[in-house]
Protein backbone atom coordinates (compact mmCIF):
# COMPACT_ATOMS: atom_id res chain seq x y z
CA UNK A 1 0.00 0.00 0.00
CA UNK A 2 1.58 3.26 -1.53
CA UNK A 3 2.22 6.10 1.59
CA UNK A 4 2.77 9.03 -0.29
CA UNK A 5 1.68 10.64 -3.47
CA UNK A 6 3.72 12.81 -5.25
CA UNK A 7 3.78 16.58 -5.00
CA UNK A 8 2.68 16.65 -1.31
CA UNK A 9 6.27 16.09 0.68
CA UNK A 10 4.56 13.71 3.12
CA UNK A 11 4.77 10.24 4.12
CA UNK A 12 2.40 8.39 5.87
CA UNK A 13 2.60 6.51 9.21
CA UNK A 14 -1.04 4.62 8.57
CA UNK A 15 -1.44 4.35 4.74
CA UNK A 16 -5.01 2.79 5.22
CA UNK A 17 -5.59 7.09 5.82
CA UNK A 18 -4.04 7.73 2.31
CA UNK A 19 -6.44 5.55 1.21
CA UNK A 20 -9.46 6.33 2.95
CA UNK A 21 -8.78 10.39 1.71
CA UNK A 22 -8.47 8.85 -1.87
CA UNK A 23 -11.58 6.98 -1.91
CA UNK A 24 -14.56 8.52 -3.35
CA UNK A 25 -18.15 8.07 -1.66
CA UNK A 26 -19.24 6.04 -5.32
CA UNK A 27 -16.96 3.23 -4.00
CA UNK A 28 -19.18 2.54 -0.94
CA UNK A 29 -18.99 3.50 3.03
CA UNK A 30 -15.61 4.09 3.79
CA UNK A 31 -15.36 6.89 2.03
CA UNK A 32 -13.07 10.31 1.77
CA UNK A 33 -16.40 12.57 2.95
CA UNK A 34 -15.79 12.58 6.52
CA UNK A 35 -11.88 13.50 6.34
CA UNK A 36 -12.64 16.19 3.52
CA UNK A 37 -14.76 17.88 6.21
CA UNK A 38 -11.69 17.90 8.40
CA UNK A 39 -9.20 18.75 6.16
CA UNK A 40 -11.41 21.68 5.22
CA UNK A 41 -10.89 23.43 8.82
CA UNK A 42 -7.32 22.43 8.73
CA UNK A 43 -7.09 24.65 5.33
CA UNK A 44 -8.92 27.27 6.59
CA UNK A 45 -7.09 27.95 9.59
CA UNK A 46 -3.33 27.20 8.09
CA UNK A 47 -4.04 29.82 5.35
CA UNK A 48 -5.65 31.75 7.59
CA UNK A 49 -2.59 31.96 9.66
CA UNK A 50 -0.14 31.86 6.62
CA UNK A 51 -2.46 34.69 5.93
CA UNK A 52 -2.09 36.66 9.43
CA UNK A 53 1.63 36.29 9.61
CA UNK A 54 2.67 37.20 5.59
CA UNK A 55 0.00 40.29 5.73
CA UNK A 56 0.05 41.86 8.86
CA UNK A 57 -0.84 44.83 7.75
CA UNK A 58 -4.46 43.68 6.12
CA UNK A 59 -7.00 44.06 8.27
CA UNK A 60 -9.93 41.46 8.71
CA UNK A 61 -12.22 42.51 5.46
CA UNK A 62 -9.23 42.14 2.92
CA UNK A 63 -7.78 38.59 5.27
CA UNK A 64 -11.17 36.88 4.26
CA UNK A 65 -11.47 37.86 0.73
CA UNK A 66 -7.99 36.53 0.11
CA UNK A 67 -8.74 33.36 1.73
CA UNK A 68 -12.08 33.12 -0.06
CA UNK A 69 -10.11 33.35 -3.08
CA UNK A 70 -7.27 30.79 -2.26
CA UNK A 71 -9.50 27.87 -1.04
CA UNK A 72 -12.30 28.19 -2.91
CA UNK A 73 -13.33 25.10 -5.19
CA UNK A 74 -11.22 25.80 -7.98
CA UNK A 75 -8.02 26.92 -6.82
CA UNK A 76 -7.98 23.70 -4.98
CA UNK A 77 -9.23 21.74 -7.90
CA UNK A 78 -5.97 23.50 -9.34
CA UNK A 79 -3.77 21.99 -7.29
CA UNK A 80 -5.02 18.52 -7.42
CA UNK A 81 -4.19 18.80 -11.29
CA UNK A 82 -0.89 20.21 -10.77
CA UNK A 83 0.11 17.17 -8.12
CA UNK A 84 -2.10 14.42 -10.47
CA UNK A 85 -3.80 13.56 -7.39
CA UNK A 86 -6.91 12.26 -10.16
CA UNK A 87 -4.75 9.07 -11.39
CA UNK A 88 -4.08 7.83 -7.36
CA UNK A 89 -8.28 8.33 -6.92
CA UNK A 90 -10.22 5.12 -5.78
CA UNK A 91 -13.90 5.75 -7.59
CA UNK A 92 -16.67 3.86 -8.55
CA UNK A 93 -17.23 2.40 -12.10
CA UNK A 94 -20.21 5.13 -12.96
CA UNK A 95 -17.77 7.74 -11.91
CA UNK A 96 -14.63 6.08 -12.98
CA UNK A 97 -16.93 6.07 -16.96
CA UNK A 98 -17.53 9.68 -16.88
CA UNK A 99 -14.19 10.73 -16.01
CA UNK A 100 -14.48 11.62 -12.47
CA UNK A 101 -10.63 12.02 -11.71
CA UNK A 102 -10.95 15.13 -13.88
CA UNK A 103 -14.00 16.27 -12.24
CA UNK A 104 -13.13 19.94 -10.31
CA UNK A 105 -15.12 19.13 -7.22
CA UNK A 106 -14.21 15.74 -7.10
CA UNK A 107 -10.30 16.61 -7.01
CA UNK A 108 -10.82 19.54 -4.46
CA UNK A 109 -12.72 17.60 -2.35
CA UNK A 110 -10.05 14.51 -2.64
CA UNK A 111 -7.47 17.24 -1.86
CA UNK A 112 -9.13 18.48 1.29
CA UNK A 113 -9.61 14.64 2.59
CA UNK A 114 -5.95 14.08 1.93
CA UNK A 115 -5.10 17.19 4.33
CA UNK A 116 -7.43 16.04 6.90
CA UNK A 117 -5.91 12.41 6.71
CA UNK A 118 -2.46 14.42 7.20
CA UNK A 119 -3.39 15.80 10.38
CA UNK A 120 -4.66 12.89 11.64
CA UNK A 121 -1.53 11.00 10.84
CA UNK A 122 0.87 13.67 11.73
CA UNK A 123 -0.80 16.49 13.30
CA UNK A 124 -1.41 19.91 12.76
CA UNK A 125 2.42 20.59 12.24
CA UNK A 126 2.53 18.24 9.71
CA UNK A 127 -0.42 19.92 7.82
CA UNK A 128 1.05 23.32 8.11
CA UNK A 129 4.09 22.51 6.60
CA UNK A 130 2.43 21.10 3.83
CA UNK A 131 0.04 23.85 3.30
CA UNK A 132 2.61 26.42 3.57
CA UNK A 133 4.55 24.64 0.66
CA UNK A 134 1.76 24.97 -1.59
CA UNK A 135 0.04 28.19 -0.50
CA UNK A 136 2.83 30.87 0.13
CA UNK A 137 3.60 31.23 -3.36
CA UNK A 138 -0.26 31.62 -4.13
CA UNK A 139 -0.32 34.15 -1.63
CA UNK A 140 2.56 36.19 -3.14
CA UNK A 141 0.76 36.19 -6.14
CA UNK A 142 -2.79 37.35 -5.07
CA UNK A 143 -4.11 40.26 -6.71
CA UNK A 144 -4.18 43.87 -4.64
CA UNK A 145 -7.06 43.72 -1.99
CA UNK A 146 -8.99 46.21 -3.75
CA UNK A 147 -9.27 43.89 -7.06
CA UNK A 148 -10.49 41.09 -4.61
CA UNK A 149 -13.36 43.01 -3.92
CA UNK A 150 -17.11 42.06 -5.64
CA UNK A 151 -18.37 44.55 -7.78
CA UNK A 152 -21.55 45.88 -5.04
CA UNK A 153 -18.50 46.44 -2.45
CA UNK A 154 -16.68 48.74 -5.00
CA UNK A 155 -19.75 50.38 -6.10
CA UNK A 156 -20.87 51.11 -2.53
CA UNK A 157 -17.22 52.45 -1.21
CA UNK A 158 -16.59 54.63 -4.40
CA UNK A 159 -20.20 56.35 -3.81
CA UNK A 160 -19.12 56.54 0.13
CA UNK A 161 -15.57 57.87 -1.23
CA UNK A 162 -17.64 61.22 -2.57
CA UNK A 163 -20.25 61.34 0.25
CA UNK A 164 -22.94 59.60 -2.11
CA UNK A 165 -25.69 57.93 -1.03
CA UNK A 166 -25.39 54.05 -1.36
CA UNK A 167 -26.99 52.29 -4.20
CA UNK A 168 -30.46 50.67 -4.09
CA UNK A 169 -31.47 47.29 -6.02
CA UNK A 170 -34.56 46.06 -6.91
CA UNK A 171 -35.59 42.89 -8.02
CA UNK A 172 -37.82 43.16 -11.13
CA UNK A 173 -38.63 40.22 -11.88
CA UNK A 174 -38.18 36.43 -12.04
CA UNK A 175 -38.09 34.39 -15.51
CA UNK A 176 -37.94 30.65 -16.19
CA UNK A 177 -38.55 27.06 -14.36
CA UNK A 178 -37.43 27.00 -11.11
CA UNK A 179 -34.19 24.91 -12.23
CA UNK A 180 -33.69 27.54 -14.61
CA UNK A 181 -34.52 30.77 -13.62
CA UNK A 182 -33.22 34.16 -14.51
CA UNK A 183 -33.25 37.28 -12.34
CA UNK A 184 -33.57 40.78 -13.31
CA UNK A 185 -32.37 43.39 -11.00
CA UNK A 186 -32.61 47.20 -11.02
CA UNK A 187 -29.23 49.13 -9.47
CA UNK A 188 -30.33 52.71 -8.74
CA UNK A 189 -28.35 55.84 -7.87
CA UNK A 190 -30.22 57.45 -5.37
CA UNK A 191 -29.21 61.11 -6.02
CA UNK A 192 -28.89 60.83 -9.90
CA UNK A 193 -32.08 59.87 -12.38
CA UNK A 194 -30.10 56.95 -13.79
CA UNK A 195 -30.91 53.14 -13.38
CA UNK A 196 -28.76 50.40 -15.41
CA UNK A 197 -30.97 47.26 -15.17
CA UNK A 198 -28.95 43.50 -15.65
CA UNK A 199 -29.88 39.87 -15.07
CA UNK A 200 -28.21 36.67 -13.91
CA UNK A 201 -28.55 32.98 -12.78
CA UNK A 202 -29.36 34.16 -9.21
CA UNK A 203 -30.65 37.26 -7.31
CA UNK A 204 -26.90 38.11 -6.33
CA UNK A 205 -24.72 37.57 -9.78
CA UNK A 206 -27.87 39.99 -10.70
CA UNK A 207 -27.12 42.72 -8.74
CA UNK A 208 -23.47 42.19 -8.76
CA UNK A 209 -23.32 42.31 -12.84
CA UNK A 210 -25.56 45.55 -12.38
CA UNK A 211 -23.39 47.00 -10.08
CA UNK A 212 -20.18 46.32 -12.67
CA UNK A 213 -21.74 48.27 -15.37
CA UNK A 214 -22.68 51.33 -13.15
CA UNK A 215 -19.53 51.82 -11.28
CA UNK A 216 -17.78 51.57 -14.84
CA UNK A 217 -20.43 54.10 -16.14
CA UNK A 218 -19.48 56.47 -13.24
CA UNK A 219 -15.66 55.96 -13.80
CA UNK A 220 -16.18 56.60 -17.29
CA UNK A 221 -18.09 59.95 -16.35
CA UNK A 222 -15.47 61.01 -13.57
CA UNK A 223 -12.60 60.14 -15.90
CA UNK A 224 -13.59 62.59 -18.85
CA UNK B 1 -0.12 43.18 33.30
CA UNK B 2 -2.22 40.19 33.62
CA UNK B 3 -1.44 36.82 31.86
CA UNK B 4 -4.75 35.21 32.16
CA UNK B 5 -8.39 35.17 32.52
CA UNK B 6 -10.19 33.31 34.94
CA UNK B 7 -12.28 30.34 33.46
CA UNK B 8 -9.88 29.63 30.47
CA UNK B 9 -6.68 27.67 31.56
CA UNK B 10 -3.79 29.53 30.05
CA UNK B 11 -0.84 31.54 30.83
CA UNK B 12 0.17 34.53 28.48
CA UNK B 13 3.63 34.44 27.85
CA UNK B 14 3.03 37.54 26.05
CA UNK B 15 0.83 39.38 28.08
CA UNK B 16 0.52 41.71 25.22
CA UNK B 17 -1.53 39.08 22.74
CA UNK B 18 -4.19 39.10 25.87
CA UNK B 19 -4.19 42.69 25.81
CA UNK B 20 -5.05 42.65 22.30
CA UNK B 21 -7.48 39.95 22.30
CA UNK B 22 -9.32 41.69 25.30
CA UNK B 23 -9.51 45.49 23.48
CA UNK B 24 -12.64 46.38 21.34
CA UNK B 25 -12.34 48.17 18.06
CA UNK B 26 -14.26 51.22 20.02
CA UNK B 27 -10.74 51.68 20.90
CA UNK B 28 -8.21 51.99 18.22
CA UNK B 29 -6.27 50.79 15.51
CA UNK B 30 -4.27 47.80 17.59
CA UNK B 31 -7.57 46.38 18.34
CA UNK B 32 -9.18 43.01 18.30
CA UNK B 33 -10.63 41.73 14.86
CA UNK B 34 -7.58 40.53 13.57
CA UNK B 35 -7.26 38.04 16.42
CA UNK B 36 -10.68 37.21 16.04
CA UNK B 37 -10.17 36.49 12.41
CA UNK B 38 -7.70 33.96 13.28
CA UNK B 39 -9.27 32.35 16.44
CA UNK B 40 -12.51 31.95 14.64
CA UNK B 41 -10.28 29.19 11.76
CA UNK B 42 -8.45 27.98 15.28
CA UNK B 43 -12.14 27.18 17.03
CA UNK B 44 -13.46 25.48 13.82
CA UNK B 45 -10.67 23.48 13.65
CA UNK B 46 -10.64 21.83 16.86
CA UNK B 47 -14.26 21.70 17.28
CA UNK B 48 -14.13 20.18 13.80
CA UNK B 49 -11.52 17.57 15.24
CA UNK B 50 -13.43 16.79 18.77
CA UNK B 51 -16.47 16.19 16.60
CA UNK B 52 -14.65 13.94 14.25
CA UNK B 53 -12.99 11.63 16.77
CA UNK B 54 -16.23 12.35 19.39
CA UNK B 55 -18.82 10.83 16.77
CA UNK B 56 -17.25 8.32 14.87
CA UNK B 57 -20.26 6.98 13.36
CA UNK B 58 -21.55 10.64 12.18
CA UNK B 59 -22.15 11.68 8.07
CA UNK B 60 -20.94 14.63 7.09
CA UNK B 61 -23.71 16.39 6.77
CA UNK B 62 -24.88 15.42 10.74
CA UNK B 63 -20.88 16.70 11.41
CA UNK B 64 -21.67 20.35 10.00
CA UNK B 65 -24.89 21.10 11.68
CA UNK B 66 -23.29 19.87 14.74
CA UNK B 67 -20.59 22.01 14.70
CA UNK B 68 -22.89 25.36 13.75
CA UNK B 69 -24.66 24.98 16.57
CA UNK B 70 -21.41 24.82 18.74
CA UNK B 71 -19.70 27.72 17.31
CA UNK B 72 -22.90 30.16 16.53
CA UNK B 73 -22.24 33.61 18.02
CA UNK B 74 -25.05 32.90 20.69
CA UNK B 75 -23.34 29.80 21.55
CA UNK B 76 -19.97 31.77 22.20
CA UNK B 77 -21.73 34.95 23.59
CA UNK B 78 -22.75 32.29 26.44
CA UNK B 79 -19.42 31.06 27.37
CA UNK B 80 -18.02 34.33 27.11
CA UNK B 81 -20.68 35.24 30.43
CA UNK B 82 -20.01 32.03 32.08
CA UNK B 83 -16.46 33.05 32.26
CA UNK B 84 -17.03 36.50 33.19
CA UNK B 85 -14.86 37.83 30.11
CA UNK B 86 -17.01 40.88 29.86
CA UNK B 87 -15.63 42.54 33.08
CA UNK B 88 -11.77 42.02 31.24
CA UNK B 89 -12.77 43.67 27.61
CA UNK B 90 -10.97 47.39 26.79
CA UNK B 91 -13.91 49.06 25.29
CA UNK B 92 -14.10 53.02 24.05
CA UNK B 93 -16.23 55.42 26.18
CA UNK B 94 -19.64 55.11 23.74
CA UNK B 95 -19.15 51.20 23.73
CA UNK B 96 -18.43 51.58 27.91
CA UNK B 97 -22.06 53.58 28.20
CA UNK B 98 -23.94 51.39 26.16
CA UNK B 99 -23.31 48.61 28.02
CA UNK B 100 -20.96 47.17 25.38
CA UNK B 101 -19.57 44.34 27.44
CA UNK B 102 -22.98 42.87 27.97
CA UNK B 103 -23.56 42.49 24.21
CA UNK B 104 -23.54 39.04 22.90
CA UNK B 105 -21.61 40.48 19.64
CA UNK B 106 -18.90 41.74 21.42
CA UNK B 107 -18.35 39.03 23.91
CA UNK B 108 -18.52 35.93 21.19
CA UNK B 109 -16.00 38.24 19.52
CA UNK B 110 -13.52 38.47 22.06
CA UNK B 111 -13.39 35.01 22.76
CA UNK B 112 -12.80 34.40 19.31
CA UNK B 113 -10.01 36.78 19.95
CA UNK B 114 -8.29 35.15 22.80
CA UNK B 115 -8.35 31.48 21.18
CA UNK B 116 -6.32 33.55 18.08
CA UNK B 117 -3.99 34.94 20.82
CA UNK B 118 -3.38 31.66 22.52
CA UNK B 119 -2.69 29.77 19.03
CA UNK B 120 -0.08 32.97 18.57
CA UNK B 121 1.27 32.39 22.27
CA UNK B 122 1.41 28.68 22.77
CA UNK B 123 0.25 27.12 19.05
CA UNK B 124 -2.20 24.54 18.10
CA UNK B 125 -2.09 22.06 21.22
CA UNK B 126 -2.59 24.82 23.63
CA UNK B 127 -5.69 25.69 21.69
CA UNK B 128 -6.54 22.44 21.17
CA UNK B 129 -6.58 21.80 25.19
CA UNK B 130 -8.79 25.13 26.01
CA UNK B 131 -11.37 24.28 23.65
CA UNK B 132 -11.77 20.68 24.16
CA UNK B 133 -12.34 21.28 27.67
CA UNK B 134 -14.94 23.96 27.12
CA UNK B 135 -16.65 22.37 24.30
CA UNK B 136 -16.59 18.47 24.55
CA UNK B 137 -19.62 18.96 27.61
CA UNK B 138 -21.14 20.43 24.92
CA UNK B 139 -20.79 17.70 22.50
CA UNK B 140 -22.10 15.55 25.03
CA UNK B 141 -24.83 17.83 25.36
CA UNK B 142 -26.50 17.87 21.87
CA UNK B 143 -29.51 17.36 20.49
CA UNK B 144 -30.12 14.08 18.52
CA UNK B 145 -28.74 15.14 14.59
CA UNK B 146 -32.39 14.79 13.31
CA UNK B 147 -33.68 17.84 15.67
CA UNK B 148 -30.51 20.06 14.45
CA UNK B 149 -31.58 19.95 10.90
CA UNK B 150 -33.60 22.91 10.23
CA UNK B 151 -37.42 22.40 9.01
CA UNK B 152 -36.94 22.69 5.21
CA UNK B 153 -34.28 19.76 5.06
CA UNK B 154 -36.39 17.81 7.51
CA UNK B 155 -39.79 18.42 5.63
CA UNK B 156 -37.80 17.15 2.36
CA UNK B 157 -36.65 14.30 3.89
CA UNK B 158 -40.08 13.23 5.12
CA UNK B 159 -41.51 13.73 1.53
CA UNK B 160 -38.48 11.60 0.01
CA UNK B 161 -39.04 9.01 2.73
CA UNK B 162 -42.21 8.52 1.27
CA UNK B 163 -41.06 8.65 -2.35
CA UNK B 164 -42.88 11.50 -2.93
CA UNK B 165 -41.91 15.09 -4.56
CA UNK B 166 -40.01 18.27 -2.60
CA UNK B 167 -42.19 20.71 -2.09
CA UNK B 168 -41.71 24.03 -3.84
CA UNK B 169 -41.34 27.54 -2.09
CA UNK B 170 -42.81 30.90 -3.89
CA UNK B 171 -41.82 34.37 -3.08
CA UNK B 172 -45.20 35.50 -2.97
CA UNK B 173 -44.59 39.37 -2.03
CA UNK B 174 -42.10 41.19 0.17
CA UNK B 175 -43.52 44.44 2.17
CA UNK B 176 -42.37 47.56 3.94
CA UNK B 177 -38.79 49.66 3.33
CA UNK B 178 -35.16 48.23 2.58
CA UNK B 179 -34.43 47.86 6.56
CA UNK B 180 -37.41 46.51 7.50
CA UNK B 181 -38.40 44.05 5.09
CA UNK B 182 -41.38 41.27 5.16
CA UNK B 183 -40.94 38.24 2.91
CA UNK B 184 -44.40 36.26 2.21
CA UNK B 185 -43.45 32.99 0.99
CA UNK B 186 -45.74 29.95 -0.35
CA UNK B 187 -44.96 26.31 0.24
CA UNK B 188 -46.79 24.28 -2.22
CA UNK B 189 -46.71 20.30 -2.28
CA UNK B 190 -46.72 19.11 -5.57
CA UNK B 191 -48.99 16.21 -5.61
CA UNK B 192 -51.37 18.04 -2.87
CA UNK B 193 -53.73 20.68 -3.76
CA UNK B 194 -52.16 22.24 -0.51
CA UNK B 195 -49.92 25.45 0.20
CA UNK B 196 -49.26 27.23 3.08
CA UNK B 197 -47.99 30.82 3.12
CA UNK B 198 -45.84 32.04 5.83
CA UNK B 199 -43.74 35.15 6.23
CA UNK B 200 -40.45 35.91 8.02
CA UNK B 201 -38.06 39.00 7.69
CA UNK B 202 -35.74 37.38 4.96
CA UNK B 203 -36.62 34.53 2.47
CA UNK B 204 -35.12 32.27 4.33
CA UNK B 205 -37.16 32.71 7.60
CA UNK B 206 -40.40 32.66 5.90
CA UNK B 207 -39.48 29.30 3.51
CA UNK B 208 -38.41 28.09 7.07
CA UNK B 209 -41.17 28.91 8.52
CA UNK B 210 -43.42 27.53 6.11
CA UNK B 211 -41.83 24.54 6.18
CA UNK B 212 -42.28 24.00 9.61
CA UNK B 213 -46.25 24.40 9.42
CA UNK B 214 -46.27 21.82 6.49
CA UNK B 215 -44.69 18.86 8.33
CA UNK B 216 -46.49 19.98 11.02
CA UNK B 217 -49.96 18.93 8.92
CA UNK B 218 -47.75 16.28 7.60
CA UNK B 219 -47.70 14.35 10.77
CA UNK B 220 -50.77 15.30 12.44
CA UNK B 221 -52.46 13.90 9.22
CA UNK B 222 -50.60 11.01 8.91
CA UNK B 223 -50.66 10.41 13.01
CA UNK B 224 -54.51 10.00 12.51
Amino acid sequence: MKNSVAGIDYRFTDPKLLQQALTHRSLGARNNERLEFLGDSVLNLVVTSRLYELCPDAQEGDLSRMRARLVRGASLADIASGIGLGKHLNLGEGELKSGGFRRASILADAFEALLGAIFLDGGFKACHQVIAELFDPMIEALPAAEDLKDPKTRLQEWLQGRSRPIPVYHLQREEGADHAKRFYVICRLQDEDAEVESSGSSRRSAEQAAATLVLRQLQEKAGK
